[in-house]
């Protein structure tokens, strides 16, 4: 596996771009991933039961691609249309009008069908998205698409809301004698504090791998790398994340979970944790990635539901943000995240670029030096490893610290 | 019931008070409440599974008491001593130790037994308390303890920790053709945010009602009450709930469920209440007390898991913050609670003591005037009522804003 350049744009057939079509007041606001060649698609899709409009109109088509039978009828998706600014969320049966109307105005440039067109929204929940603006963007669009690296980076500029920096990946992997691409984009301030209500990722591949496999590859990922990033409770209306493959690499089929199988979703895996990270490094407000790893656990289960609840821990990321090794936190998160273990058998470390240190000895404070701690906590990356000393079993979860400029973004949003 | 001046003090033979014993720099920090009748004590204790030490201390002397067998033995408790600034959690067998032996100097002062005094901490996890002060301290309180207003106020005030405000209840009740009180004091910026890791609340009464019927009374008004307080994740170490009940008030033995116990549960219960609004709304760095009530539930606990999870939301509770209506955020808020209902039937409003207004009907925002919302948010206390159309059961859960002072508070705590 080799890290390239690049994004949705970098693998084969794919093309992209970003405008500013007015939704937003002055900031580029709708993008559009094409690809001539059609695409097999896997999703997967926001738990919440209050579900938005766009992600009703993908899970119908995400689903029937994964239905053998539907499927052999189905010519495959051409496009991803998506606009921030607006959730197109608690929009009733006119919201979802709208998800129609954008994917038929796409349709009817591009030629296809209207069930070949996949949408995506980000914003404000609650509020109808402007289907002339909208549709004026698609035909702003259409003409500047582009198979270049920057059309690609002009789509992930416009997919983003509250995030301070453009979230891009590619990778190259041989698969049966042919260099196969995955490309991504992702926005999201997290799932860790969804301001907009979103996190939203496409991957973009020339594999040419069945659809069950394809999904199956994207289902396996997810738990291990969006999931693991921190949800402050705020699971949002409008989480999406979408693989188009369009087979043009021209690598065997992948039909069965071998090699080329395991050196696919390896690779798939890569990009969705690098995006899973970057998300959780740009939380909103945030000026350091918090990253929980559990070690020593008798199951995985167990592992990832303790490192979840210190992750998400408001008074854990409040103390990162402090540079503070209030270490009694960590434990005391621990101890309430449902998960059973012996509170007294608990290490405890912060490790960053400057260092490790052991600040808990089962389950007591060890009499490390503030000042060193505060030296590792004050670096851009920190994590915090737990050693539950039950099995063999790990997890990692990826959070950021709790700011100033969390409150200042969240209390006046729409303003 | 009439409600009446007064804390702990209030009811028949407590006397309390509160002094500064050094542990924090130079705040009140200790507090003592005596009652010279023997009492019988109801308690609850928190679910975290890392328990602070003096939970464990009370927790084996109100088992103790709720075991028929042994109850038969034990003559009753006569003390709480409390300190705050240590919360004596993730302390090991030399923090329990500690817990002895603040029991063993009140019992030597007192000519009491070691298993006769409760304890209670609240501050800094993962410290020892400095034990000699502690003793010392116990030793000023002892000439100190008054059976005035006074005297529970000291112990109310000695107890806080973040805390911007005492919080004190009584009230007076019938029972027999005896007036019975029943006093209060509790301290939490909140289960809400337990920067200092603790609710604490103790309750006295002179009410002459079976150790049986004093627990049930008790068990019974905790999930309705300080379990509605949001808990935004961190379920502290040491939160304690003691009411103690030494029978001076000369009514006849409550010793079924008849009119008395219910009169004395309703009066419990009130106490209860008032507290736990009271930690909300002193929630940490909070501008105004949030409660959410949902109505129109199939059942209870699903109004609760429902109310719960919409007061619990650092989305909505900035959005509280910034006087700001942004209706999606309650509706997203509900919809990732894990109850069951159906979104598109929903009705959500916001009231205050500016107005009500409907901002979402039947899962859509009605046209309300923005002006209006803001008005109404602004109030120092605000309601977000929301009806899912499914029966007759309701929940009121109680919160408060998200606020720049809560970063401030918690980013550097110890320091």
């Amino acid at each position: 596996m080799k890290k390239i350049e690049g994004g949705v744009t970098a693998a084969k057939g794919f093309q992209a771009t970003g405008v500013a079509a007015g939704i937003k007041k002055s900031k580029k606001d709708m993008a559009m991933i094409y690809s001539e060649a059609a695409c097999r698609v896997a999703g997967t899709f926001t738990t919440n039961l209050v579900k938005a409009a766009p992600v009703k109109w993908d899970q119908e088509i995400v689903k029937s691609c994964n239905d053998a039978e539907n499927a052999a009828r189905f010519a495959g998706v051409h496009a991803v249309v998506v606009n921030s600014g607006v959730a197109n969320a608690c929009t009733g049966a006119e919201g979802y009008g709208y998800c129609r109307d954008t994917a038929s105005k796409t349709a009817e440039l591009f030629g296809i069908q209207e069930n070949q067109v996949l949408v995506a929204s980000t914003g404000v929940i609650g509020k109808q998205i402007p289907i002339d603006k909208i549709c004026t963007g698609i035909e702003m669009m259409k003409p500047q698409l582009s198979d270049t690296k920057k059309g690609g980076t002009l789509a992930a500029e416009a997919i983003m809301t509250t995030d301070t920096v453009v979230k891009e990946v590619a990778v190259e992997v041989e698969l049966g004698g042919k260099t196969v691409t995955i490309g991504g984009m992702c926005k999201g301030s997290g799932m860790i504090h969804p301001n907009m209500c979103t996190m939203l990722s496409f991957i973009t591949t020339d594999a040419n791998i069945s659809q069950e496999l394809l999904q199956k590859a994207l289902s396996t990922s997810v738990p291990d790398t969006y999931n693991m990033v921190s949800i402050d409770g705020d699971t949002s209306t409008n989480d999406t994340c979408l693989v188009l493959a369009n087979g043009l690499a021209g690598n065997p089929e992948i039909t069965e979970e071998n090699e080329d199988y395991q050196a696919f979703y390896e690779a798939l895996n890569e990009i969705n944790t690098v995006l899973a990270k970057k998300m959780a490094a740009d939380g909103e407000g945030a000026t350091a990635m918090f990253e929980v790893k559990v070690v020593g656990a008798a199951s995985r289960e167990q592992a990832v539901t303790i490192s979840k609840s210190v992750v998400s821990s408001s008074l854990v990321k409040a103390m990162i943000y402090g540079h503070d090794a209030n270490c009694g936190r960590i434990l005391c998160a621990m101890g309430y995240s449902g998960a059973s273990f012996d509170p007294d058998q608990v290490d405890v470390y912060f490790e960053s670029a400057a260092g490790k240190i052991k600040i808990i000895e089962n389950g007591v404070p060890t009499g490390y030096s503030e000042e060193e701690a505060t030296r590792i906590l004050s670096e851009s990356a920190v994590t915090a490893i737990a050693d539950i000393k039950m099995g063999e079993e790990t997890a990692t979860a990826w959070g950021c610290d709790l700011t100033h400029d969390y409150i200042k973004i969240n209390a006046d949003y729409r303003s």
